[in-house]
């Protein structure tokens, strides 16, 4: 990593992407379009006026979800509705007790919130949600059954993911007026299941940022502290989701893009083992690369709402028979786990970047609680670490960042602060060769069978570490992912989990000690360098919980089991 | 291919590769040494005296399974032990109806005869698997039952297979010092479950011949037809398990590898889907190679077999414990099926290489009685089967046979002429860079959905077609692997089965419009013309039946449906 964060502060020429006169002629009145149909979307009658400027409110590092529930900004039904989980929503649906209409109006109305104050959105489309919504109440009524488990049920979209007659452009200009005639697999699905869609969210340009900049909307914001960054590249899923202006959410994840937004933004996300669900139709720069697949998955304030996608879209959406890379692996009932018959293997450093204060304290509050409530907890050492991340980094940019350059030099678009980051891992614009990436793919093999070997022959069920570094970063300020990518490496199931527990300036500084540290790396030292407790006061502290390779149903249920013991609770957050 | 095809016929220069001088000084004396301990392997009192030089008897096209009947060089109990299913011997062991011990030798003497009629073996230790016979009968005294589902079954492994405390060459001269610590997964979960090994058998230099030739021991014969080859490259379990000198053998296959040998050779073969069983531990030149996995799977004389291995192997072996490549799919009961509920799409021709007189007889029989059986069939026309060939010749060799040639070169032994053959495939020795690896993954994986979406949206559960446009070819002359390389790009599961029709010079002639016939490539006129039906009398006929990917189990239940139908019955051939 050392090469490519000396590479990138020497500020590597990346002018073989930009072109920046053609951009402003030929492709930014068309982004100035986009612009304004996202704006048409927003209902009028749900939009409020906010309590300052963005840039005010962001300075103060202000709460909107705390100030939606203060200012009473929906009706006590809408609070109730929106602040439910999805599995009570189709529950109370399918049993004739809420109407799809209502539930949708109220997370539609959320939503235009959400967006106001987080910029979540890239479109909004809530007059064909509600038209959907309607068809589905009308089904109801005439078959007396629901279309599927997840009928009437709201959910958002990353918007890479292919959307019927819509343009899907994964925020390369680029790809501005690429309408894709039909959904994305994983959109087929759940729209086969009953889910109603009305949102499509923000995500930043390449798709290989742990934030949100790019050239469309800019950065999406931190729903507990606008301040800070929702996270990426599943960034305006972060928002949405922890807002509560949409029940459920599917991002992807090749390097932590669900786990990281998930983790600081308030919510849970799974980044499921690769193939059992589909990650086939959308904009990617990633096609045809199958050294680190990226994954798509569920976000959501319930780990029970995470099961709920994860169970109904593989055991009755079928993705095999539309995907033929996804697996028929059926996903099991796998009970919450009693702690006492579980071991987990606690990782408070990768070895390569030190946890701020307040990750360091949630990690051992955690462990104090799972220990205290019986669960046997070992110390899990890093493994090849260092070996793994510079590996990964290398098979992301192993075209040379061939694909990224295609896409990003269509419409010569500026490139933003990260973009410039990411195409500087590994070896940048090295394009390898076959061998050199084959070579990789035994290094990754080898990492995944001892990792693998460690865990069967040390009986460990579970590794919980942090889900990065610190909390929420600062706008456009992420620059590590080891703690993520390592599990993508792996090929892990992980869940991001919310701990229920927030940054506190007083109770997070460094502790004396720090001054004295030496860091291993400039990386470590930059990340260090970024945490000021004052700027993430009240910021989600998520860390994240893997497991073996397929053992999904099982990491969880070990996830329900340990929110239920640190008694996380993200509704009605006052 | 046309390419690749001219390349071969000017002689390309593959100078790079060899290196004489220093084979025959270096490398030539410890190839001689290592001849020596197989001929030591060998039991004198199992060998017979054959009725004339293996060249004479080549030329006669002798039938020495036959002849081990006429001839009666086994007991009636060899007889009736070795000419039973490994389902009913693992059976009668467990009931104490037959002794581990008894079972081996039976099959120790038949595999040694098969040995020196087919040069099938690269290594006998018959001394270590009598040992372990008589250890697991111990085993079966002491505690009154079997030490796993395979106890007591005596199983050949293909050579390239890591065996513990052995050398694993993979037919690279370079690699004849190679002692491995430790067995393949594969040899590990078969010995886990109660499997006696005695015998690793023979495959071609480079692993990529659909036939047998290397500096080791040269050609492996067919079971069948002493003058046609055995297939390859899992060429000595062709030989051995055709002639009964093992019940149950393990293959690999990449393009046909198991299929071809079983078709040729007499035998069943599964080319499971991939992942489904482990390929770690051995030597290949395909390390970090994942846009056309290699598999490991069954070659048996009868079908049951073919399922005995996998839901034995998969449900009580759990690979996934010891390779993370491995899915844990459990193998699922499936049901003979009433040839009534199936459909099954038939494909006469592939659209590249012509089938000659025999292949298409045995296709329209087959055809012909499944359709009296009540089966549907429908045609399958081929689907961009050209695109598909030159896409897998490339993906075969896209790292410009970079790892093939570390290995050749190592030693600098003299390359066979089916080397120079495959070291042509696709672009040669052109080095692929990453990007164009991934767009190559990108046509394969449209390719899996357009042949999936086709058989999901036209109700076809099954493609059959021939395995190879010929049968058994003579040694060194199989250039075409269209048929069997298809489902190794689209990855779906594939039995080549038997159907009990062998070639009949006087019935497969060319039909008389053959001679008006317009080749449609140079490789289709080599391929037809290499046909001359006096050569091939008596080879036996094999057909391919693949599925959807991870539909194994429909595809072996639905295989041993169709050779009800068609009674074969490969045991006691007379």
């Amino acid at each position: 990593m050392t090469a490519s964060f000396e590479q990138f502060l020497i500020n590597d020429p990346l002018n073989t992407y930009e072109d920046l006169d053609r951009y402003e002629k030929e492709w930014k009145p068309k982004v100035e379009n986009y612009r304004k149909l996202l704006e048409k979307g927003i209902v009028p009658e749900y939009k409020i006026k906010l309590p300052g400027t963005i840039e005010s409110l962001a300075s103060q590092g202000f709460n909107p979800l705390k100030y939606l529930h203060e200012a009473k900004l929906l009706s006590d039904k809408e609070f109730e509705i929106t602040d439910s989980t999805a599995s009570a929503l189709v529950g109370k649906i399918a049993l004739g007790q809420l109407t799809s209409v209502e539930v949708f109006n109220a997370f539609a109305k959320r939503a235009v919130i959400a967006h106001q104050f987080t910029n979540c959105a890239l479109e909004l489309f809530t007059e064909e949600g509600l038209e959907r919504a309607k068809y589905l109440d009308d089904y109801f009524k005439k078959n007396g059954k629901t279309i599927g488990p997840l009928h009437g049920l709201p959910v958002s979209l990353k918007e890479q993911m292919s959307y019927k007659g819509r343009v899907t452009h994964g925020s390369y200009v680029s790809k501005i007026d690429n309408v894709t005639e039909e959904h994305s697999v994983t959109t087929q699905v759940l729209e086969n299941l009953g889910a109603v869609f009305y949102v499509r969210t923000n995500q930043p340009q390449t798709l290989m940022h742990l934030d949100s900049n790019n050239n469309f909307i800019g950065l999406s914001r931190n729903p507990y502290n606008l301040g800070l960054s929702s996270g990426g590249s599943s960034s305006g899923e972060g928002s949405i989701v922890g807002f509560g202006g949409s029940p459920l959410g599917v991002g992807t994840d090749i390097g932590g893009s669900i786990r990281a937004p998930a983790a600081y933004s308030g919510c849970h996300g799974l980044r499921p083992t690769t193939r059992r669900l589909s990650t086939r139709g959308g904009v990617s720069c990633n096609i045809g690369q199958e050294s680190v697949p990226s994954v798509s998955g569920p976000m959501a304030r319930s780990i029970d709402d995470i099961e709920l996608y994860m169970k109904t879209y593989i055991n009755q959406g079928k993705p095999w028979e539309l995907d033929a890379w996804c697996i028929p692996l059926p996903w099991k009932e796998v009970l919450k786990p009693d702690l006492k018959d579980i071991t987990i293997g606690v990782m408070y450093d990768d070895g390569l970047v030190k946890a701020t204060p307040p990750i360091q304290r949630a990690m051992k509050q955690v462990v104090q609680k799972l220990t205290k409530a019986g669960g046997k907890v070992v110390e899990f050492k890093p493994i090849r670490t260092a070996e793994a991340y510079e590996t990964i980094n290398k098979l992301y940019s192993c075209d040379g960042n061939y694909f990224q350059r295609e896409l990003l030099k269509g419409s010569g678009e500026p490139l933003t602060k990260l973009t410039k980051w990411c195409l500087n891992y590994g070896d940048g614009d090295k394009v390898y060769s076959v061998p050199e990436n084959r070579k990789l793919n035994d290094i990754r093999d080898s990492l995944r069978q001892e990792y693998t070997t460690y865990l069967v022959e040390n009986k460990i069920d579970f590794i919980l570490c942090p889900t990065y570094n610190n909390v929420a970063p600062q706008p456009e300020c992420v620059y590590n992912w080891s703690y993520t990518a390592l599990f993508n490496l792996l090929d892990f199931p992980t869940l991001a989990f919310q701990t229920g527990i927030f940054q506190d300036p007083k109770l997070d500084v460094w502790d004396p000690d720090h001054q004295k540290y030496k860091y291993r790396s400039d990386l470590e030292k930059l990340e260090c360098n970024n945490y000021d407790p004052e700027i993430f006061k009240g910021a989600p502290i998520g860390l994240q919980l893997a497991g073996r390779r397929y053992t999904d149903e099982s990491v969880v249920a070990a996830g329900k089991a340990i929110v239920e013991i640190l008694n996380v609770n993200l509704y009605n957050v006052e």
